[in-house]
């Protein structure tokens, strides 16, 4: 990874439309997730982020690159994945120059954190945002608004997430509580606290009142604000981080990553490092009106379409095959119908969470060569 | 088609169980029918007859083969199919002498018919039974019982159906009333006549009654009684079929085939033949307690069981797929998963009688090369 920091502060950007790139900002995007609720789609050589589940042309994660570029061009994209994934990464993002490769994995925390305290040792007052490699963003000019406002945000010392203003009652996401709105910014609020899936009365509640949105996971944070925060709450992990970050670029990476990596803990961002600080009063959202979906299952992807040549006799849903594959389907309601080359899965959608109970039979079968 | 009648009279096979042949009788197994019930398994070019189904090995034409050999031998079945599944049919039955293929279809009677003036030119005397290609009957030994007690009754100058005796009030299957018993047989009674396939309620009726046997379309008559009675009936069309056997063997037949076959009624066995002698007394019928199917649809075939390497979650119903495919269903009952090269169709079971419509719309859309 190659670390092109600059001392050159952000100012103002929020006020002045026409800067494209945002010189202290860097993306991470983390790049995991085995997406087990869209097998057989996904699978673990080939994760949810490598899919085209739109039929676009381009996958999900080139999807992210695209979004981040004009904020940040080339040069500041860190995306950090496991070993496994980093030759399809590769070579679906030929120009992605900052590529960090996990040894295993062990949750958001480190993976954000490790990236973040590499780029805090070549500039500390640099802008870090992560966001995920597999979601969905039809409308990439409202995200970049959203990203440049929490960017200004995070130059006055939050930690900033993105959070989404919600159009129906989900029960499917975490949500954001949002507080008093913050002096001088467009749309910025305090954050009361981060709560998890609702039930379906309280989901309601929640797109009643207008004071919660959905967490999709997207941090906004000075690179030191993140890790002095961390330190704060777990102290080794931060350290683990910044030791082994310490000798990137130098011929004692690998070992120091080799030694300390498997020892961090295994811990989510929003556990580490979001929920307390929101508890301190430290945490901001910045909640943008942009269409954006997980797409976690197949009833998510299911308003995406279906393949080419699906005939649908007193049957709808969504149906996925290969080229030159038709499929039918007859006498069926809200049903998803998935082919690849090596399986066939048919669903209810109602049931689309349950689907990695499939990969968890096919798993207890032995049949690692289907995951 | 080569004919190797014999003049020796069957006398008594119902009371000499050990007897293997029955040198008089011949078999006709009409092999047709699209099949489209059972679309993408079946096609025109691999229409049901040639399937194994029940993935014992044997396909349906082999089994009805096997059924028929301990009654006639090789040299006396006789199967009348289209030209285009001529060497299909060659390479299944690799032992089969007397292969005859129609120009064009034209339903039951004529195909049946032209076997039988053929067989009646070098045996008038000769039995002959048809019995369609594609059924399935798991109990060989006490279907070939009752072919032979049908012989014998028509011995006696009777055309004779078998038919099964139900075991559930099934309206799928068109019914044979049963009238007195005929001296002499175990169990062979006249026909009172032939009734379409039954509303629910009539069918419980037929159950409760036991007089009424379902219609498997196996009919067993000498040759010559067969062709004199549909010559009472459809004199035009019992004339083209002893004219063109009239020329079987000879330089002169393919010629007099191509003549006069198109030119044939295309009617079925039954209107043609059966239920007119039925109204005049002369048809019997063995009742016999065999099972049997003719696997018109994806219900008839769910009690076979599916491909290997099906999981079912919270699901029932049956799943056909290419070998090396794992099919998962999640959260359906009674569906169908079918899945081939080029296609994959998913039902609600309940609804199998419709898969012809997914079909006509596949034809309607130029999909020819699907059908």
């Amino acid at each position: 990874m190659a670390v092109t920091g600059s001392r050159h502060r952000f100012r103002g950007a929020r006020r002045t439309t026409t800067v494209t790139a945002v010189s202290s900002f860097h993306a991470i995007i983390p790049a995991g997730g085995a997406g087990t609720r869209l097998w057989p789609l996904s699978r673990r050589a080939r994760p949810k982020f490598l899919l085209d589940l739109e039929g676009t042309g381009r996958t999900l994660i080139q999807q992210t690159w695209d979004r981040m570029l004009p904020l940040t061009g080339t040069e500041r994209i860190h995306v950090v994945s496991g070993a496994d994934h980093g030759s399809a990464i590769a070579a679906q993002l030929p120009e992605l120059v900052n590529l960090l490769l996990e040894p295993s994995p062990r949750d958001s925390m480190p993976a954000i954190g490790l990236a973040a305290a590499i780029i805090e040792r070549a500039d500390p007052d640099a802008i870090v945002g992560s966001f995920a490699a597999d979601h969905r963003i039809p409308d990439p000019d409202r995200f970049v608004e959203a990203v440049r406002e929490a960017i200004a945000v995070a130059e006055e010392g939050y930690i900033v997430t993105i959070g989404i203003e919600p159009t129906e009652p989900s029960t499917a996401f975490g949500y954001i509580a949002a507080g008093d709105a913050l002096d001088g910014f467009a749309s910025a609020r305090a954050v009361r606290s981060f709560v998890e899936k609702p039930d379906e009365d309280t989901a309601r509640g929640y797109l009643a009142s207008g004071d919660h949105v959905w967490n999709a996971g997207m941090f906004v944070a000075r690179a030191s604000v993140l890790l002095d925060s961390l330190a704060r709450f777990q102290p080794e992990l931060a350290a683990g981080l910044r030791a082994i970050a310490a000798t990137w670029g130098t011929p004692a990476f690998v070992a120091e990553l080799g030694r300390t990596w498997p020892t961090l803990t295994k811990i989510a961002i929003d556990h580490a490092v979001a929920e307390p600080v929101a508890a301190e009063g430290g945490m901001a959202v910045v909640p943008a009106p942009f269409g954006w979906d997980d797409l976690g299952d197949f009833a998510s992807i299911a308003p995406l379409g279906s393949s080419p040549d699906v005939l649908w006799v007193d049957a709808d849903g969504v149906a996925r095959g290969r080229e030159g594959v038709q499929i039918a389907v007859l006498g069926l309601r809200n049903v998803a119908v998935v082919q690849t080359d090596d399986a066939v899965l048919v669903l209810d959608l109602a049931q689309s969470q349950r689907v990695k109970d499939v990969v968890a039979l096919l798993k207890d079968a032995g049949r690692d060569d289907l995951l």
